[in-house]
């Protein structure tokens, strides 16, 4: 069973509405690469493992368990960006013209249209998240292998994305998921070390030196790349694997921590009239 | 953040594999109105709430929180029913023939091309599980009407898939199901009426004696149609408004409870070969 | 504005029920050439006419309006196929055992899950309704090509679904809809052959003696295969394309008749309990 | 059976080529929420009614009946829109540059690619159409919940389209939708009522002063959110329902008039060379 | 089996960087009547062709085995439009700002998430290549209906995507495409002639002087519209149905000849950092 | 540009009429990790190969080419499946009753409906192929990692199907191409060594003796797990990296050989009446 505390897992950085990096973040979450795909993923591979070999079990169920945090945190993200986006009077267009005419010009309408300036399932062009997508063939190598090409594409996206805009919110979110996909990389490739595998040079995927990026180097400082936050509430074989030397060019040895102090989570402020909640006596 | 327990919301009841009721009781996992919709729907809404009537989002966020463990019950649900399901040599067909010819007969194929005995994100018809499905269009009557309907039609497709089958693996899970659904068409219906609706004798829906289906009644006489499981680690508002006088024909009190004791998740077999997971030295 | 008389264009021949047959027979109402299909494309190709040549527009028009019919004659077809499929107790599982375990081995599992035995807004495989089926680009020959090509696969497809099944109910409705689509194709022939094509033998596609289909050969003594049924309350110019000697081999001339007298909606029984309508006190 | 006199159901104000407005209320439309979802899900729920309450079934039917030529009022309106947008010479690029390099910046590139400047069968996103989004499980009260919750977020998303846009072609069809989509909220508030409902002051939904809308209070004025129309040519059970006190906030008589006068099609111009229609000789 | 020499049949030109080109040129590769479907339809067509009538199937296979070098021909154009778009250091992002935060404006955003700047299976929507787009029902009149109606949708719809932009690597793949979809449209012309129709002045569609292209008039000129080139290694009857007067208004003799002198694949330029290829070292 | 000769890459072994092994056998072709999906990656891969590292554009190149003869033997195999099943008498079912009724129980209906009993783009739960399955992100590493994965599915998911029937026809085809992707799984892991990866004992994946498949043994004495074919008609470096010590478990030398000398194209028997191919005086 799934316990929860009110707290995000990283913190929301503000800058600007900005309806245009709303609009290609959605990748992250709702993309055939983004984390909605590594939650279920990793869930589905968890439920479903065979066998007595329970250190990969928990490994795997270990990231399953952060990722939850992370598509919160991607949801929470692009909702900053869409606050406050277009002019100030959404809801009273019969009466104050078109407020959001402008904003929707490199948005996508859904944010305006289906959600009240919230995130969705889709991804950058707006396609729906897709149960096919998840991979879970049951033969662990399989399995692995899939999840840390998964992993490597997470970063490899998250690096074109951080270019597409300036926005320091977006910037912020992209900068830790790219760090903690790194560590993820870590564990699975660590995982098929154990089953004979030696990779050399090759990780991470792809060679970027990371501390360039302003936002991750202060990750990499604390260590994220090299730690598997721990959420479970009972025991769990995650560091049987999770340990020792790590598999990346990177350097560092892999340990097993808690998870981090939590941020709180913003306070989405209502919309005008109806688009959101509806609500304005009980909005105390 | 998110945190786990081992452990599973109800209890596995072993009988036969049944290939059959594996393909349709993928319905309550990854159909439209299953367990992964009201789970993902839910979480979308509790992170994407907007305003200070923060109770209606822990009422929200609190079902979502059990919705977790219920996809994970249904996985569960269908890897038992896949189990030893055809001969006994999967794995060895080279040598030992066609051992699953017969068990996929009418079965969902991919239940052993792409998975290994083991639950797939999809439909009893095989269609991939849909991000449009989710509804979260922040006004908040709009949300909470289709959150009592999606409730309403997750016990009417319930009880039609408990007509399909006598295995009972497959009807105790749909029995907790079933009563644990009248309870969320309690928790949105009540918010319901805090807004000012008076629901008459309307609800629950699918208008049945839920006391005739034997799977279901126990949990009634446990009163879990009339509970809110909590679990939450820190504060919840969810019981301003689950509480008092239930608005079902069923009649008794809300209350917000502990979850559950927990079920032990059961031990999946490992498959012979390659199959899953093709780890027999570490199986130990 | 659309206007509506309660009888269906041709009757519902009654047999056993046979949800086989319910399934296969979806094609020729959700699938890609089926009646939603040609309904849908003709709607579009109509309201989105450019220019004043509107005899085409005529004539597009009236076939639209004839295929609201054809789809409401399927869906009825698929409903008589399910009634009363599987035993008498559907609904009263919980004391009854599994009353339809056996109806849905070979059936769609939705026409039990989501429909209460009824017809679903998708194919044969289940796929649903997509709306890029749709094909109007504007042209008039382009379009109109793929009319002739539709309505040519269309009656294909329905020969080939009659060779599955013996069953009557589902032999009478493919039996009328051959020979309406072969009037289709007349209609949309006749309208290329005004642009210019001599289609020597080519029609009917496929280029069967329809004489042969028992269920077929009714009709076209009735002259069904040369007539256009005129939906209209108002004027139209349909007439001034659909005259003259038919394109096709069977011979005869085009007319544009009255429709035909129509046909009783059959009653659909009720469910027991709550799967359809749960209304018993109001059943009368 | 189904019939038809050339005469829209609102009528189609004038105003600037606007494609950017064409592609969002595409959303009205194609969308998962839009007019097409509505007609053919209350098409299935007429025509898969099982049982002798018939009221239930008149009252759905006289909505579908409506529900057609909502579809085909934005077709209209799009096209509209899209009519004269870009420059002047479109089919002659080969001599005369890029006329549509600008029109299709903001645009749905499929309006000038697939269609010729004309409406398509998908939302805002260019997602098309699709069939498994009509509700239809046949039990009477899930399908009326449904129902209700379509046509209120019919509304809301409608209200948030407006926003999107002045362009008074755009606003003009909103408003009529906007009053009716309130009406069909009452005839499927006031059927739960007959079973048991009380509605208190929660409709409409979204809770907005539609009289701020000047689209809207001149349809309010003329009755048009109390209306049922009747496009039956026969007998009808509907005012067995549709009649009395209206559950919504915005009070008044519920009554089941004729239907509009009906408006103009209008003309739409033919496009230059072949991208539509190509017939020039024939346009008179 | 399939042999392969690395050269284009068409010439790339050189123009500026434009994603929002590329962007509406995908239509023309992963769109429903794009190059990837005629492609794929043929080649299902001839492996699944039956029966003794060989020289028909060798004309489908014909055009199949031109229409791979299409596909290429298109994906190289788009990579075309794509490189150098953005400021000139993507993958330098964490110390130089966001490189192609404009370029992205207008452009499909997952031509630079997903691909490297490249060409995507997707159409000018973004929706993703789809298998139920492939046409084979075996019967061959209905197989070479879909054929013309696939090829004249072609070139309608690649005329209007050339009016979308003047840019001249565009102009110049569209100019030879249509001329070679207009040879396809003869190919299969002639086709259903030795079936008996007779096409009048129908074709091609649509109607347009391709003379006034200049793209397309030199390959009138050089006879591409009546040639169909051979790429077969061994025998081909594909001659038989191939030759003689031309459907077409056009004019001119039908003719087997050998593929076009090749055009060098050009060189894609590596980008900057990990994005693509990653592999600096090695690039020499 | 392609070229073809009119060959199979390997023989269609003849055996008894099987709709059920035709429908599974799907997989391997439409489905996410077919032989299509293999095609249309790489073809995407090489056609949007960036910079001077051409050796490893050639590798992936030349297993593309051969992907198309698999996509031709797949076809081809299905094909075998299908024909004859059912009576004899397809096509004549107006006098001859249901010839294919039994047949069509535990078949894709779609074979029968859609094909003339003939392959389809769809998996083996006739879901259409999707292009969104295609991986090219250009990142040559996270290119290769996908691949190997992928071909690593496809064995695993071959060997699962060979399980669902003892058919000859299907089991020879499934033998080749297991070895076969042994091999591509050779060329992706050896690519990934030039760049670092010492494989340690990983694969092949899944970790079966292939020599236990009697029909896989003889591909393996004649070497193809570890051959590169090469279709080029001029030159390749694929050879700078297909050569030397095997990266499997199964050792050996990696060889750039010649193309298997081919086998011929069965001829398919033509069906009765139109359902194809319609031309009886011209089948000969």
């Amino acid at each position: 069973m799934y316990y929860y505390k009110e707290e995000l897992i990283n913190i929301i950085k503000p800058d600007k509405p900005d309806p245009a990096a709303a609009k290609v973040l959605q990748e992250a979450l709702g993309g055939q690469f983004g984390e909605m795909r590594t939650m279920m993923q990793y869930f589905f591979q968890s439920s479903n493992f065979r066998g007595k070999a329970k250190q990969y079990r928990d490994l795997i169920r270990g990231v399953f368990l952060e990722e939850i945090s992370h598509v919160e945190l991607v949801q929470s993200t692009i909702n900053q960006l869409l606050n406050d986006s277009g002019l100030s009077t959404p809801g009273n267009a019969g009466v104050d013209g078109a407020p959001i005419d402008e904003a929707v010009k490199h948005a996508n309408p859904h944010h305006f249209i289906v959600g009240a300036k919230s995130s969705l399932p889709v991804d950058a062009g707006g396609n729906p998240w897709n149960g096919s997508w998840v991979y879970n063939h049951g033969n662990l190598i399989a399995d692995l292998l899939n999840n840390l090409m998964l992993e490597s594409t997470g970063v490899l996206q998250k690096t074109r994305i951080y270019e597409m805009s300036s926005n320091q919110t977006l910037r912020e979110t992209l900068g830790f998921l790219i760090v903690r996909d790194n560590a993820h990389q870590n564990a699975f490739a660590k995982a098929l070390e154990t089953l004979g595998v030696n990779w050399g040079k090759l990780f991470p995927v792809p060679n970027y030196d990371i501390n360039k990026y302003p936002e991750c180097r202060k990750y990499v400082e604390m260590g994220y790349h090299n730690a598997q936050f721990n959420f479970r509430l009972d025991q769990t074989r995650i560091g049987e694997i999770f340990n020792g030397q790590t598999p990346s060019r990177n350097g560092g040895e892999l340990m097993v921590t808690d998870p981090p102090e939590g941020f709180p989570v913003p306070e989405l402020p209502d919309m005008p009239n109806e688009h959101a909640s509806g609500l304005y006596d009980l909005n105390s």
